[in-house]
């Protein structure tokens, strides 16, 4: 898990699955065969089969690859120094702007594909974000000893700021909002700044609700 | 807008959504047609052809019309008496719980429906959003008045609120979510909290971020 690798060669797996984000950005879900990725990727058919069972298989499959090397950057951000308010900021960040970098050039295509894929997409969710939130958990453990964050459930409070940034994600964007990243970018420091205004200790500021009504 | 009226029998119109609603639920949208819905309605298809020009139109208004009621009862929340903090959370919980209560019977059907009309309805979400908007900038603004929230841009932090609750409608929850309502509350709630947290005025906390690193 944390063993340090160099990249090497791509992997024939990740051959089928860069393959795969090409054609399905140009040409969309639909119009896509296996055929035409085995082509692309360089491979026979059979070869491709290997590999994956069917179109919706390689499709999911560049999903979760964009997930996995999320979740690799948000440990990264996580195990960076400085302010636990900072690198939940970014992490935040990056987890709706990772996404949004692997699959804004898929611009119309990508309604059609999630389209497609929708139930097979929404039943893996809860796996993307469990992997997530187990990272911020951490930190917000973290920030907590540190006196950073006023956070009663590091896990229960990493699955509210998961939840609250979900609606920045590809599958929540319309393709008009894939063209426009700087909007995306701070829609999600907006939120996340509310959020991060919320975990913040508060020492003396009376809360107005035990005061009066 | 704002006249009072009382609730006559039901229009026309709003018996056909009736039907189609039943419909939806109950068979999925692929296997209702045009001809079924009039017939559960008790009209000829030409009278339900002079109301809507398609099975789909029909689908969608059947989603506008939740939203329409939705956003009736958030200008009823804002106008009513008590802190505004407690307005906002209510407005927050009630956007969320409104919509499931209206297709939660849907189940498995409601998959199928999104799979259908995703690019339509991704196309008026934005509508929707700012029907919503516009009610929860009010309160924000006369929140602000009253020293209840810290909000720069009531316009904006609106849009933010209902951003960050935006991943707990229908259309981002599977068919096993929509099973659980009080799970969809308790987390609608713990995103609320969080953001009611950040709204609120601090007149004495130092923000650890102007402090140091």
């Amino acid at each position: 898990m944390t063993t340090v690798r160099t990249r090497p060669m791509p992997t024939t797996r990740d051959r089928i699955l860069d393959a795969a984000e090409r054609l399905l950005a140009r040409f969309g879900y639909k119009k896509t065969t296996m055929e035409d990725i085995a082509r692309e990727a360089g491979l026979g058919k059979r070869t491709l089969y290997l590999h994956f069972a069917s179109k919706e298989a390689v499709a999911l499959s560049t999903i979760d690859r964009i997930v996995d090397r999320l979740t690799g950057q948000l440990r990264e951000v996580a195990a960076a120094v400085g302010p636990p308010e900072e690198r939940l900021r970014e992490m935040l960040l990056r987890r709706v702007l990772v996404r949004f970098d692997s699959v804004r050039h898929y611009s119309h295509s990508l309604d059609e594909l999630f389209e497609s894929l929708r139930p097979a997409y929404m039943a893996r969710r809860a796996r993307y974000f469990a992997a997530e939130a187990q990272v911020v958990a951490d930190l917000l453990a973290e920030g907590r000893r540190l006196g950073a964050f006023a956070c009663d459930d590091p896990e229960a409070t990493a699955h509210t700021l998961l939840l609250a940034t979900n609606s920045l994600l590809p599958y929540s964007l319309t393709a008009r909002e894939l063209g426009k990243r700087e909007d995306v970018k701070q829609k999600a420091l907006q939120i996340a700044d509310l959020l991060l205004a919320g975990l913040r200790p508060r020492q003396t500021a009376p809360n107005p609700r035990e005061k009066s009504s």
